[in-house]
Parts: structure tokens; sequence; C-alpha cells
């Protein structure tokens, strides 16, 4: 059935093709992709937009040698299959299997990874100045997306580029997408470009030129064309501002084009940026149906495209929360930096739409804006994933702590984010948030707690920062969200051997930690620890006085984590009690399964146990049991 | 002399003032200045610029119900005289005296506070966007330096205005200047503009117009001129690309033409950019003359601008160091982020000339372009403030060191900056760099051992960083820099009653108590622990072994820092001896001299005392003098 597809096993072997085989190829990949999706689940839309470029790209520039960035990097499949992986392609983002980004460790032509986007034209010019010192050669080509240009690295890149480098090819693949649609001036901009007339008549024209003449005439009566229209139309574009010669906008689905294109900016003495056209979810029709859901998913049937339904996740929970308190209060407003499906905003967008703001994949503005609203009186809250908050961890000092201004964070996907991977996981929020002063810092174990976190930090004068993790809510029945004690801890269960920290969402294991060592007749304290910051030092101190070990668990790095913080409280009281520290160690953790993971570096109830255990043999059992 | 400004005590003041008075107060705001920061020391430069520039909008609009927001800030001394404060201003970056920023608890004219560049328009966004939601009528004035536009985040927030405000007045304060010249495409860009020949006929002409017109029909020609002459030059301008409707540039020294031009504004039904041209350190001959010395710098002599020799500070230490080492290895390269005089970068640059990059103020755009780079075999060095590497939290992680490329961060002003304040002090970054796996985070005693660690950092094969203070270096006698073992502690003094660690430059701290103690009969341990990442727990456990407590001076904030890392280490070789940890408190911190303000936080010799002397006067004394 892809028979061609199976023959290739390097960009070497795509290199001798000729246009129909190549355009034979497309189809095969675009195929592979679809089935092979259906069963791993993965980025399907963006890869599907993407076929066609990757491989003229293939075919006109030699990876390794020359180096291939894409921005946020989850458009890399084809690029994965073309590069000696499409036969380990069906292990993508499964434990121990391929990765679903851009993986420097994983291939030779992996030369950049990333899975925050914004960063591909810093890294490409990067590595064009170093081959600029170091005499080489190579093409350096990054491609990014429409959305990449919503982000200010990408700006700040922008305005090195020309000054730095003769030889940079940028290729701004506009599917008009970012995860959701985008906002702002740049998307309008870009928009205004394509959708001219002038254009599309010059499109048009070129593409007959290119179909009837072909090869390099072709392309200069195209570029000559366009050069005139541009003339005409964009006399001072955007990207020229900045030094770039701009070529485009050209259909990144036309493969001779692209490869004619290719060949004639490898040629160009200046920086360039292409500006490519795709469809996100070209050739897969539920794809382009509902571009959201197919941005990147689960498994799906291949015919349908239908996923299972799930339950409810802590984003909807957040979400739906969030709209029933702004009913109560007009000062909440609730910003999104691109993310309103991932963090459900969309669900609090059509009930109040003008206290939605989507600022695009710009974290620092969000922050900062989202401080400029709370001097006035407003209550904002920054739903971003505890990953892409790291973005803005100069602005929630700088702007909201400093001048102790009302912001409100829900870090969604804190803790590990599985599939994923590194580049997603939420490890380091507590670590960079809980030196902050003033800031209030908490975590969940269950959907009711969430409202309650949240409805209470809308009572703070200050700024608070609530973390809880990707998937499926606890699923516990639903009751009116209620203002929290700050700084106070809540004692599940009372016990007088040890005490068990069970932070946020990792509840079940002290619950099940606890029930084991109660059944080998040790009396367990169960704690909810609730605030991370402040702490509730009374509580850990009454327990120190009596309990011969404590234990946390918390799916965040160890170091810095919520143990270091038990540990300060218990050394500030001369406490000699030991803490059995559960949590991440120092080392990037893979994409995979959570429970595997967690398996695998004894984030268990077992490991725990095994740790916790030798502390308590030396204490007498409970009165019972000792009888 | 100075009657005129002697009756000013609120900007209701001026409002009645007429053109002849309002020249002369702008003669004695800039002498006021000249003379006040003669003795204080400040950012004068900056604030010489903006004198006319902020009478003006003083007089049109009326704050604090309409709000000013300063990027950076430190451009506010004009502001602060206006507003009530001409009487404190000689206490200005003194202790308990005036903040040299805006800061919302000094004043209610100060409506949001800022050190850091870019963010005034994203927070002022934030304010439009609370009016409009609130039904306010206030006018919102963000000035802006042309340095702010190379930081990515005035971008986002660019991306966002025309989208969510129509009412948003933004002044692009263009001296040509950040704190050193700058960079790159977007500073061309304005240049071009400005240095335009019909620009400056228009220019000169609109001045002669006003001159002799006055009032509102010389800015309707004026305006009706220069949009002519835009539609010839600039038909496309970047910021109407952004969906502002722009206006300049006009000369910012001529009063009566800013005031019509901002009353024309405050009318428009759009965002606006003005553009402003205005000289750094206008009036005073010494600053026109060494624009970098006097864009802010201690007390000097207010007729000649000389200032007091200095001895050798750490950044040129690092600098210095740092060409030495390039000498010899041609694979450094030297990154800066508009800092090249403060970092001492500007003694690299000129002996490494094609390996000295100064990028603007981009943080993130530095980090990532150092990481691209080093996928190529380089090994760049950011020399990046402590405080404003938190910018660049996210590609540290992201694109660094999950990487695990080799880019060595050398972070300036690391612990409290002093007359800068709390938007200066580098007190957070062991607690967010700690937990990024494979990081190696260093802190020198010396400048000797500085180039030690920047040495020792060019041999790994991972990211590192190495945090020096402010100020002068300790002065010890240069000699050839070692690679040092990574991980290893340095013992200066064995002891066996207690062990006090001095992190990097709090040494001295930590001599003197341990001198303090031996003179009481105590065996002292002085340990310099070089590595807060990987710790030294071979040095740690081994006299966790022996004394009775530790001690641990660092400066940095207490929670989550170095001795937090002790904690950890010794919680998991269940150790049971005490650790007094003398750091910064859970507060911020405001501006003062250094001294003083480790005296009021308890960052003394005395205070660590005072904690740890009663651990060990349960144990016996040492022989000799227990004998």
């Amino acid at each position: 059935m892809a028979a061609l597809l199976d023959s290739i096993n390097s960009p070497a072997d795509i290199k001798h093709l000729n246009p129909a085989q190549l355009a034979t190829l497309a189809e095969e990949i675009r195929e592979f992709l679809i089935q092979s999706l259906a069963k791993t689940g993965g980025h399907l839309g963006p890869n599907l937009g993407v076929v066609e470029l990757t491989l003229a790209m293939h075919y006109v520039f030699n990876s390794p040698q020359d180096k291939f960035l894409f921005d946020v990097s989850h458009q890399v499949y084809t690029h994965k299959i073309l590069t000696g992986r499409r036969e380990q392609f069906g292990t993508i983002r499964q434990p121990g299997g391929l990765n679903g980004f851009m993986l420097r460790t994983e291939c030779e032509h992996d030369c950049y990874g990333a899975g925050h986007a914004g960063t591909a034209l810093s890294a490409a010019l990067g590595m064009a100045v170093a081959r600029d010192l170091a005499g080489g050669t190579e093409d350096i080509v990054a491609v990014a997306g429409d959305a990449a240009f919503t982000n200010g690295i990408s700006f700040e890149a922008l305005n090195n580029i020309a000054d730095q480098t003769k030889k940079l090819i940028v290729v701004l693949n506009d599917n008009e997408w970012s995860i959701d649609r985008n906002v702002g001036a740049i998307a309008r901009y870009f928009h205004k470009v394509v959708t001219n007339e002038h254009y599309q008549q010059l499109h048009r024209l070129s593409k007959r030129v290119v179909e009837k003449i072909g090869g390099k005439t072709a392309v200069n009566v195209m570029r000559r064309a366009e050069e005139a229209a541009k003339g005409m139309l964009w006399p001072s574009m955007l990207f020229e501002e900045f030094g770039l010669d701009y070529y485009g906008p050209v259909d990144g689905h036309n493969l001779p084009l692209l490869i004619e294109t290719f060949k004639f900016l490898k040629t160009a003495e200046r920086p360039v940026l292409l500006h490519v056209l795709t469809q996100k979810g070209r050739g897969f029709q539920p794809a382009l149906d509902l571009t959201k859901k197919f941005h990147g998913l689960g498994p799906y049937d291949p015919e349908t495209g239908k996923t299972a339904a799930g339950q409810q996740t802590w984003s909807e929970a957040f979400a739906t929360t969030l709209a029933e308190l702004a009913n109560m209060d007009s000062r909440i407003v609730a910003i999104t930096a691109a993310m309103p499906n991932g963090t459900g905003l969309d669900l609090f967008r059509p009930i109040h739409p003008k206290r939605y703001f989507d600022v695009g994949i710009a974290e620092e503005h969000a922050v900062i804006f989202a401080a400029g609203m709370a001097t006035r009186g407003f209550r904002p809250v920054c739903a971003i994933y505890s990953t892409f908050l790291q973005r803005a961890f100069d602005p929630i000092v700088h702007d909201v702590a400093l001048q102790k201004l009302p912001v409100v964070f829900c870090m969604d996907r804190a803790g590990l984010s599985g599939d994923d991977g590194p580049t997603h996981h939420g490890l380091f929020d507590i670590a960079y948030l809980r030196g902050i002063p003033d800031m209030v810092l908490m975590a969940p174990k269950d959907e009711n707690e969430l409202a309650d976190m949240m409805k209470t930090s809308f009572t703070l004068e200050g700024p608070s920062a609530i973390r809880y993790p990707r998937g499926p809510v606890v699923g516990v029945q639903k009751r009116p969200a209620q203002v929290l004690p700050v700084g106070k801890a809540e004692v599940l269960a009372d016990g007088s051997d040890v005490a068990v920290l069970g932070l946020g969402h990792m509840m079940p294991l002290a619950l099940e930690l606890a029930a084991r060592l109660e059944g080998e007749g040790y009396s367990a304290a169960v704690i909810n620890p609730r605030f991370i910051k402040p702490i509730d030092r009374d509580t850990i101190i009454r327990y120190a006085e009596r309990v011969s070990a404590f234990v946390t668990f918390e799916d965040h790095v160890k170091m810095g984590g919520f143990g270091s913080a038990v540990l300060e409280v218990l050394e500030e009281v001369g406490s000699k009690v030991p803490v059995v520290r559960v949590a991440w160690p120092d080392q990037f953790i893979e994409h995979g399964k959570v429970d595997a993971l967690r398996k695998k570096y004894g984030l268990t109830v077992e490991a725990a146990h095994d740790q916790v255990f030798p502390m308590l043999t030396s204490r007498r059992r409970s009165p019972l049991l000792a009888g």
C-alpha cells in the first residue's frame, strides 16, 4: 500500500524522486499519519499541514549538515518519518517510544528541541552566527508558525537577525491557528496580506506559470511578479523593516513550487523570510472540521475521527467554577495565553465575553496586563500551564508580587504532564514561586477544594497561585465553594506515630500509605496541606511533637519542593523528626504514562513505605495491636 | 534662586503657568536635578532628557486621575518633584528616602512601579481595558524609551493594544540610548525616521509655525504637514501596522509643541503612539559628553561632573578574566542584554569584537541565542544581572538545561543591590536555578575564585551559573585561574564544635563568626561551599558527624536558598545537627545601604552568634579553655 514510503529510510532516499513520485509520497505520508496517530494520538492537525513543506526542505537541503529548526516542534512527524524513524513511528508519545517533539538525544536530524513556542528564530540565529564564526557554509532553516509571532521572543530575534548574519532562512508557516485561533495585530496583518485580491490573482497566475514552465525560470517569473505586487501592495513589509527579505505568500501544499523556492532561497545573500500558507488538518476531513480538537489529541477512529468521551477535567472544573464566581463578583476577569481550550476558558468565554482575554502566546504580557488591571480594582485570573508560566517568572516577581497586586495564577498541568514529556512537565513551580514574598501558593486535593481555593484567592489583597494537574478530576459530589482559612492545613485523620502529608492531587497516595501503616499497627495522621505558602507551621509543629516521622508526597521536583518547606519549618523549631520526601528526583523526566513513571522514579506508596517503615519500628506499636 | 519651583507642590500648581513661566520652571528643575543628584547620585542623564516631556504631561493631563506609566521608571525624577516630593528629593535613593523608581506605596501619583524594561505598554493596556470595562474616562499615558522596543514584551503588548482598547497614549521617548547604545533593527528603524532630510525640513518648518502661530492651528498645520510627509516617507509605519496611529517625531524639548500635541492626542479615538525625540543629559555638558557614565551614577561634582575613582569591581574582574580565557579558548563567546557597561563586557569587546554580542534588552533571546551557539560547539557566556535573568528562567530550563547545553550564566548583582532597591535585588536566583536538573551553580568567595569557576564552567558538558555581587572585589593577589573539582567545597579551617559555611561573598561574615566563637573557646570549622549545586554532600556529612551546629551565610532569600539545600542533605542522611540559616527574610527588601539593611534584617555575625551560641553551650568547650 505504501510502497514508496516503505523505501524511505533517510533523506537521501527522496533526493532522486521525480515530481510525481514526490506527490505520491506526500499522499502516503498523510495516510500513514492518519492511520498511525489513530492508535497513538498526537498532534495530527499541525502535522498534516506541513507534509509538503517538510518534504521540500529535505529534498532541497541536506540534513543533518543543514539545520532544520521547528518552532514548538509538535509538527515534526514527517521530519521524523523521513529521517530513519518510520518504523518506530508507531511508538510516538508511547512509553519508551519516540518523543512527540524534536529531541536532540533521539536523532542527529533533531538539531534543536522545543515544546514552548517562539524559540526557533533565536536558536537558529545562534546557529547561523556560530556557522559564520566557524567559517561554515551550512544552511539554517527555521520554521515558525504564525502564532510564534504573537510571542515577544520572536521579535527579540527579528531585531537581531539582520545585524548578525547574512544567511538565515525563516519559514513563516501560516495556518492561522495556534492551538486556538490567533489573536492580535500580527494575525490580522498576515491575514490582510493573504486575503488581498491582488495577491490572489497573482498567486493563481504564478501557480499556472510554475505548472506550465517549471524550474528556475518559473521561480524567477513568479518572484518578479510578486515583487512588483509587493511594491504595489505592501511597500514596507513588517519583516523588511526588520531587515529580512520577504518572499511569499506561497502555497504550502504545492510541492514543486516549494522546491523551486527553497532552491532559490538557498542562494540568498541576506536573511530571508518565506511566508508559506498551509492548511491545518489537510487531507483529513474531521481534522479540517474540528481544528481545535485535532490539534493534539488521544487515539481516534481513522474513518470518522471520533474519540472516546471523557470525564470532566480539572481544566473544565476550573473554568466552570470561574464562570460561577464571576457571576457573583464583577471584578473577576480571565486571561489566557492562547490556550482557551487547554485551560478550559472556552467554557468561560461565552458566559462572560467581555471579561475574557486571549492575549496570544505571550505569557509575560499576560501577567503584566493582569497586574495593570489589578491596579484598577479588578481580580484577574491568569490561567496558564505550570510549564508555560515559567516564561512569566519575572513579571510575577517584579510586576505582581512586588506591588502586592491580587492577581490569581491558575496553573493547569502542574506536575508530570505524561505523554508530552519533559518540555511540558510542570515540575518546578513550587521551587520558583515559593521564594517570592507575599505569594499564597495552594494545591487542591479535589475539584471542590479547587473551587474553595479560587474563592479564597479573591479575598486576598496580594498574589496567589493554585496548582492542579492535567486530566480528570477526582469526581466528588459538588458542593458550594467556601473561603478557606489562609495557611491552614486540613487534618483528614489524626494519628500519633506518623504524619503523612499528601499535597494536592497526591492525596490518594497519602491515604493509601496511611491505611497500610494503620494495618501494620501504626497510628497514621493524614494531612492535606492545602497551602504550600504560607505553610501551616502550627499543624506541622503539633505533629512534630508526637510522631516519629513525616512523609510528604508531591508531584514536583524534590529539590526546593514542598518537602523542603516542611524541613525548613522543622529546622526553625529545632525538631529532629525525620521527613521522607517523596517527589521527582533531580533529573529531567522523559515522556510516558504517569503511573509508570511514578513507579520508575519511586513516587509510590511502596517506595514511601520502604523508607518510613524503619523509622517507625523502633517506636512502640499502637496499644491495641501491641497488646 | 528657584523661586518658581519652590511654589510647585502639586501638579495643580503648574496648570496656570504661562509659556514663559513653564520654560523657566523647566530650567529650574534641570538645575535642581544637577545640584541635588551631585550629592545623592542617581539616573541623571535619563532625567535631564524628560523634563519638558514630564511637564507637558502634567500640564495637559490630571494625575492621579489620569495614569502615567514610565517604562523602567528611572526617568521619573521630574514627576516626583512635581507631585509633592520636591522637599524630600534630597533623600532619593538614600536609606529611608525616596525610591529611585516609581513606587506605588510612595505616592498616589506613582500608579505603576517598574525597574525592569518593557513592561509599561502591557501594564498600561491593562489599565485601559480596566477603564473601558468600568466605564471610566481617564487617560492612560505610557512613556517608553526606544530601548524598551528591543524587548519582546513591548511587542506582545503592541500586538494586543488595537484589539482591546480605543484609548491609550504611548509615548516613544527616543533618545537612542538604553544604558548603552541600542542595537538592532528597531534602533536603526527609529534612526532612519529621524535622520531623514525630508523630516528634518518638515520639523524645522513646523517648529517655526508653532513659534509664530501658536495654539491649535499650529498643531493642525504641523500635523497635516507631517502626515503628508509620512505618506511620502513611511507609508506603512511599524506602529501603524500594529494598529496604532503614529504621530511624530516631535522635539521633546519644545514645551509648547508637546503641550499642544498632548491636547490633540487626548481627543484621539484610536490608540496612538507619539514619537518624541529627547536628548539624554540635556543641559549638563558632562552628561552629554559621557552619556554612559551619567546614565546612573553615584555623587559627582556639579560643575565638572567628576566622580571619585573606584576600585576594581566584580564586573571588571569577570570581564578581564573572560577576555583572558577567550584568548586561549576560541569556543568562548560573550553575550550581554544591553549591559556592556554594567556587566563589564565593554572591556571584553575591543579584545574580541567578533565574539561579543549585545542583543538588546532581550534576556530570553540572549539565552536561546546562546543555546543555539552551544549546539554548534561554542561556549557562550551570558552576562546578565541576577534580577534580569529572572526574565530567562524558562529558556534556561527549556532550551539550555533540558538539552544539556554548556551555556555559562554569569550573574552580576547577585544578592542585595543596595540603592536601586527591590526591583534590582538579586535575591531569588538560587531558588529558581537550584531545582533545574544538571545545573552547576557556584558562588566565589573572591575574584580569583570567580576566575577559577569561569575556567571550570568551560570544562563542563552542561549548563552552569556563577553568582557574584555588585561592587568592589575583595582585592586579593591575582594568580592563574585553575579548574575546580565540581561539587567540592573548600575547607578553610577545620573545627569540631561548629561548621560555618559562608557562601560566596558572605565569607567574611563566616570568618568573623568563627573567630569570635574560637575566642569563646569553641572549635569552629570554616567552609567555603563553592558549589550550591551539586552541593558537597561528603563535606557536609563529615562535619555533621562531628559538630553540634551548622551556620550558613548567604546573600539570598532564606526560603529555598543555600541553607535549605544543606537541610536537604542532612535530612537525607538522617542527621539531627541543627542549622542556623542566615539569609534574607520572606519579604521584599527596600533600597538602602547594604550594611545597614543587613543589620536591620539580621544578616550579621551578631545575629548568627545569638542563634548558634545556645546550641553550643551544652557541648563541652575545647580542652584548652575548658581545662
